[in-house]
């Protein structure tokens, strides 16, 4: 095993609209690649609560049947086949990991945007993020993740940030989590529990933004490890 | 219209193995950001070739059925919804057009994979190659994606780099290009018929010297317009 840290990328499909937000989770292995140290992609074996065609914006089927994609075969086309079942994540292995956005994140790994501060997680994602804050090392999420992370850990008052949307902050308080306003690029630091998290998309203009931000981000869990 | 150079980028779909290799497609997007310019994507509004699982590697099915996915609809999600059909592009509305690679330009926009030398140009893939050459603007390519470019443009003796495979460096020669070795982040550039090319993945072994070869390919581009 290599001495630079070692960093968990988790996953939730592939496109903004029905997985993972895809510049947000380039742009996180690239400055995670830039900063000395090294990812590993994760991503849940099981099916996309919906696939939507990014063109039209409506939901796509085939022959008449609804179109379902696995999340772990999607998210593999971002990681250009290098990626684990989350499944055999073991957060002793790592130093933190990090959630890109996307709806995928509240689709695949949750149920947030349907059910909101009720949302249910996925159970191999609750069991990684939970062992992920036993074990201490930094939990790092973007854009709408942030709301997984609310739902797992908000009983310890973990603090918090998805940009300055008030029904999704709403949300994140109703599942016991502080909220923290913050500007596209800034990062909020729960130096306490080890959690970092950034708006990216929930407030970015351009891609331009999101490098930085994921760069910060980056540079913050780097920081806390 | 902006005063900043415009550019655009022809994506094939969305994954290495199928599509437009996503890391090449998101980083080109960032360097024309980040050095001042606009980009607007494209992609041919047609079938893929091929679905495959990037996860296991094998071709997919649906019910029985070929999993057949539209390349425009796909290319979406690379490009968050915001994206044209490429039959929309007209070469004197843009100073630069720009293809990402992936197997979706050797299967997709052309059928280089199967026929090699021999290969057919989608026709609008064609058509825009050839109107931007008539018009001047300048073109570029990474990857496995100046075969698309020979094919179309051999006859002018253009000049490309692919690398340094010599399987590959071969075909192209046989379309009528010569072939310049370059190392993975280097950039070979054709100054009299303005086409710039780099290896990128043909080479690179990590996300970071994708970064430096797409900053190095956009970097020429803006150079030449």
């Amino acid at each position: 095993m290599s001495e630079r840290p070692q960093i968990a990328i988790v996953l939730a499909g592939c496109g903004v609209f029905d997985g993972s937000e895809i510049h947000e989770a380039v742009l996180t292995m690239l400055a995670v690649d830039q900063q000395g140290a090294e990812y590993q992609c994760f991503a849940p074996n099981t099916w996309q609560a919906r696939t939507i065609d990014h063109f039209t914006g409506h939901a796509t089927a085939i022959a008449g049947d609804e179109d379902n994609r696995n999340v772990l075969a999607e998210s593999a086309r971002i990681a250009r086949g290098q990626i684990k079942d989350l499944q055999e994540f073991k957060a002793k292995d790592y130093d933190a990991i990090i959630f890109p956005g996307g709806f995928g994140a509240a689709l695949n790994l949750s149920d947030f945007a349907v059910k909101g501060a009720d949302c249910e997680i996925n159970h191999e994602v609750r069991r990684a993020l939970e062992e992920s804050y036993d074990e201490g090392i930094v939990i790092g999420a973007m854009c709408i993740a942030p709301t997984v992370i609310a739902r797992v850990l908000g009983k310890h008052r973990v603090k918090l940030t998805i940009g300055n949307d008030t029904k999704v902050a709403a949300g994140l308080k109703k599942m016991g989590a502080e909220h923290e306003n913050k500007a596209a690029t800034e990062v909020c630091v729960d130096e306490e529990h080890k959690i970092v998290t950034t708006p990216c998309y929930m407030l970015a203009g351009s891609i331009k933004q999101v490098a930085e931000g994921t760069h910060n981000l980056v540079e913050s869990v780097l920081d806390l490890i």
